[in-house]
């Protein structure tokens, strides 16, 4: 698991020393070969301290680390899933993500191949969401200090006037609709690390929401009240945190949820309820009812919002409560996750 | 050394668990009551997926991963030194820091009283610095897969109209200024790693640095061509990497460095050479040289300033390398660093 079984066969030419850490030469050439020569931009090349950057407008700031386990896995790794995961912090604000930042932790004997991959996947995924890693650090730990890469990333969107987009604003009779089908991120983790093969691989839903969101607020800016992407802790706990920023009760209905058999499957396998499993490509939005509609067919209209649908509303009993109609019939309480179910999913 | 032998003595209850990392109930808990309780703002507060600023003007943005070890140490720890290294990289481009994320990546097992004096140091240091931590992020790894707390901050500053401070902009007959004695963050870092004590306790020197060059600026925003923090490498390092950014030489005058006796001492036990080893609050600056008395008076009216004074000045020969003056007569050339002095310094 994680990098030990990746250093087999690898020379001491072949991956990262302590000394590349140091400050000095061996850090800028780990600097200029291994990262600059994937993502080197005019703004990054400069290699000051800071970036400097022209803004117009009102700014979002996030930032997110990422140590997921294994550092590749089904539809990405590390590396899309760092930028993935900050486009989509800014892009849930109703943001435009403009550039973010990119932070190394390298554990000693991570292979060199390794962090090319994970270079070329930022990059890859930089030129899907349209911005631009501006500036960076990275740092060497011992062996046994870490676990083969960790990434923290952190994005600068620009917010268009007027526009509050938060998980404050979810209000009575409101429609809830997810961007399309849940669980897979997760269980493409889990299949990894558990070394799992079903009939059909499930692959990471691993992608950029920034597109989706900019075809939604074309559609309407008004309508758009509360967006949030389910990441850790999945679905349920996401809706936990709307009701409960909100003050508002949320009811959603199973037999809505779309996920897909192979998912289904690998779930019940893995003993795990889809619900509270991560997603890092999938969008819940709080819309007003009256304008539901409108956004569900303009959603649909983007790659990345086929599978939209209503799964649920707003309602004003319930406090701070997410209540589901299930398949069954009764209506049941969706708790947030307590504790642990997946560590090291992002 | 790290983590581990601060866990003796601590039950499960003080400790914190890979269940706090999961995104659910454990995560809101450690969030609320330990890291919002520190570091509390309205921007922060509000827990969406990125934080929304009110801009005026262009923007610096920079990020350092901290991995640190031991994670206390005399004169701050890595919270401290987390949110001035940042504050610090800001103010190295003339930015006036805004706003900081503070992303923790936390083993397993680290103590909550750890965590504690952390994230006071945090708060402690940015209102120092007058900086607000507007954003933020906490994972946790298994034991043994990371070691006790990385800190990733990343920082946004406004940029004043037409300044332009760069490590490009160094030009032939420029002063160069240092901003006090060099060598304390290392060498205090060195000495609690070694358990080794001296007469005199060697105390880090980490500080923030915006409120010195808001001296400098309000000095001359024109006069200041270059600045930089000689932290990982030391002085010797980030004098190479001006040469080398500016294109130009530069001669340094051994004699004109300061360096405290007991720092000096430390250096001469541990087998390093001062001009190599790390500071987090001294700054080099490359100014203009007919203005270079008055800035050197400027900056010695604020308390971190001191101690200021020319030790050098930039040539146009020897492009992209660093002369030294040495006590002894003959001048040598200074190198970057190679290879690993320090590791985990900061």
């Amino acid at each position: 698991m994680g990098i030990h079984t990746q250093v087999n066969g690898y020379g001491s030419d072949d991956v990262v020393l302590l000394a590349h850490g140091s400050g000095g030469t061996m850090s800028h050439e780990l600097v200029e070969k291994r990262l600059l020569a994937q993502i080197s931009n005019a703004a990054l090349d400069r290699l000051d301290d800071s970036a400097v950057l022209n803004s117009a407008t009102r700014i979002a700031f996030t930032t997110d680390s990422y140590v997921v386990s294994p550092i590749l896995f089904p539809g990405g790794d590390i590396g899309r899933l760092a930028v993935c995961g900050t486009v989509n912090d800014l892009a849930m604000v109703g943001a435009e993500p403009v550039c973010l930042s990119l932070a190394l932790i390298i554990e000693e004997g991570l292979p060199f191949h390794t962090l090319d991959v994970v270079m070329q996947s930022v990059h890859k995924a930089c030129v899907e969401a349209k911005v631009r890693v501006v500036t960076g650090d990275t740092k060497v730990v011992n062996r046994g200090k870490a676990d083969g890469l960790f990434i923290t990333t952190s994005g600068i969107g620009f917010v268009q006037e007027g526009l509050d987009i938060s998980g404050r604003r979810a209000k009575t009779g409101d429609k809830v609709i997810l961007s399309g089908s849940i669980a897979e991120h997760g269980v493409a983790i889990m299949s990894a690390r558990e070394g799992l093969s079903f009939s059909t691989t499930v692959i990471s839903d691993c992608a950029p929401l920034n597109g989706l969101v900019c075809a939604m607020l074309a559609q309407s800016t008004d309508a758009v009240h509360t967006m949030r992407d389910p990441t850790r802790g999945g679905l349920a706990t996401t809706l936990n945190e709307i009701a409960s920023q909100s003050r508002v009760g949320i009811v959603i209905d199973e037999s809505a949820i779309p996920v897909r058999q192979e998912v289904r499957a690998a779930c019940e396998m893995l003993g795990l309820d889809p619900l509270y499993v991560a997603n890092e490509g999938k969008l819940v939005a709080v819309v007003a009812e009256e304008q539901a509609e409108d956004m569900i067919e303009a959603m649909r209209r983007h790659p990345l919002g086929n599978d939209a649908t209503i799964v649920g509303e707003i309602i004003s009993e319930k406090s701070g409560r997410v209540m589901m109609r299930t398949r069954m019939g009764p209506t049941r309480l969706v708790q947030m996750l307590a504790g642990e179910l997946l560590p090291r999913i992002c």
